[in-house]
Parts: structure tokens; sequence; C-alpha cells
């Protein structure tokens, strides 16, 4: 899919969060597309494509999977590990963003085969500057099947 | 460990890239230590403690791996499937940093769980910029167990 439009699957409950994610991706201008769901379960619908999400025209498979951990209805964690269990979604890279940065959490996303794994910078320069830098490196630099 | 001496573990058979790596990362300071295998089973010594390599204090686990495909012995990608089998080792961020851009090497990669793949750039200006963009992203931004 090399030179196609560059999509992103933002995983994340709060809204300001998502709000502040995606106006920063827009002002980077390196992803085309950003989708965001706000559960664990439509995490797993949209990438299965099921329910509202059967059209792979509309909903395509993303390049970069933006993870948050507390979600409702499903975890984060119980998220990653099916992305990772699929040999069809493994491919994608999917990378925890959350506040959590408890030893336990970081241990269980490396152990279910996370990616990469980031905590949100509570200061916006930061987390602005985190955004910019996670762009370019994933949509950027890095290589996958779907890129 | 964290506050603690950032270790890259290389594992690359090109001398000319290893020495590239390296004055890269020198001139970056963010990696304090280097540690450079010539083929994979030497990475595999390293990371799993065996032959000269038993003394822990002298040779630490690293906080990033950065794998060729091609090496003598050892193939990259079997490597990279030893480590993400070991519950220890697969918390390290295992990047693959290869002159392939073969689309069955890098399906296969993400199938073994790759943290990232690189495909080195031929033009030295980018190879240094990506160079500083690893570190920065591996040893700055991202979190693990280890760091």
């Amino acid at each position: 899919m090399k030179g196609e439009a560059l999509v992103i699957l933002l995983v994340e409950d709060n809204e300001d969060h998502a709000e502040l994610v995606k106006r920063q991706f827009e002002v980077q201008r390196i992803a085309n597309r950003i989708i965001h769901v706000g559960d664990g379960e439509e995490a797993l619908d949209y990438l299965f494509r099921r329910g509202q999400y059967t059209d792979d025209e509309e909903y395509p498979l993303p390049n970069l999977i933006l993870l948050d951990l507390r979600l409702p209805k499903m975890d984060g964690l119980s998220v990653l590990s099916e992305i990772k269990k699929s040999e069809q979604l493994r491919v994608i890279p999917t990378v925890v963003l959350t506040s959590s940065e408890s030893e336990k959490d970081i241990k269980s996303a490396y152990i279910n085969y996370v990616n990469s794994f980031l905590v949100k910078p509570i200061d916006f320069s930061k987390f602005a500057a985190l955004m910019d830098e996670l762009g370019m490196y994933w949509l950027g630099w890095n290589t996958n099947p779907y890129k």
C-alpha cells in the first residue's frame, strides 16, 4: 500500500486527550486520517471489520494503532493481546499511549508484544513534541507491510 | 533501572555500517555504551549470557537491540524469534535495521513480533538523521521495563 493514505486508529476514551492527539496530527500533516474509537470492543470491531465496520474501503486497516490502557468495555491490554494473536493484525505497529507508569502495565504490554510503550507527558509542549516524534517515526521511518 | 547507563546491543556483520552507527550515537550522546557483535550466534550468547558473556555486571542486558537480517552463523529473523520466545528478553525493544526492503522479510519480522523495522537509507545524511531519530525515540520517549 506504499504511497496510499496513512491512517491511524486512535483508541482513547478521554475526549480531551483524543482531541489533543487529533489536533497535533493535523498540524503535523503526516497522517491523512485519524479514526477515533472510544472503547476496547469498538477497537476490535473496527480491526476485525464487525458491526458497522464491514466496508473495507470506508474503514481501511490502519498503518498505526495508538492504544490507551484504561478503556471501557475491554481494557487496552486485552485489545493488544487480540491484535497480536491475529497474524493479519500483528503486522500493524501498536503503540500504547497511556498515563500509567505502572511497572506491571509496562511489563504486561511487552509480554503481549506491544511495539512501543509511551507515557503521556502532562506538560502540553512535551505532549505536542511526542506526537510529532511518534508520527515521524512510525509513519515516516518505520516500515510495515501495510506501508 | 531508571537513571542507569543506556546500553545498545548492535548486531551487525558489516564493519562499515557498525562504525557509522557507533559514531552517530557517540555524536548524539544518548546511549552510554554500544556493544557490537558480528553474528547471530554471538548475539544470542550475549543475551542469554553464555560463553564469554556470563558476567552480568560487565555485560548488562541492553535497553535496545539493533538487529541486521543478513548475518553469519544465524540469520536475524532466527535471532529475533529466539528473543521474542523468551519472556525475559521479549521486553527489550528489538528493531530490525537492514538494507532489505523485501516484503517477505518485512512480513516475517512482524510475524516474529519485531518492535520496529527500519530500512537503512543509502544517503549518509539520511542515515545520520535516522540514527538521531531512533536514539531519541527508543532511548528517550519509549518506556520499557529495563529503563
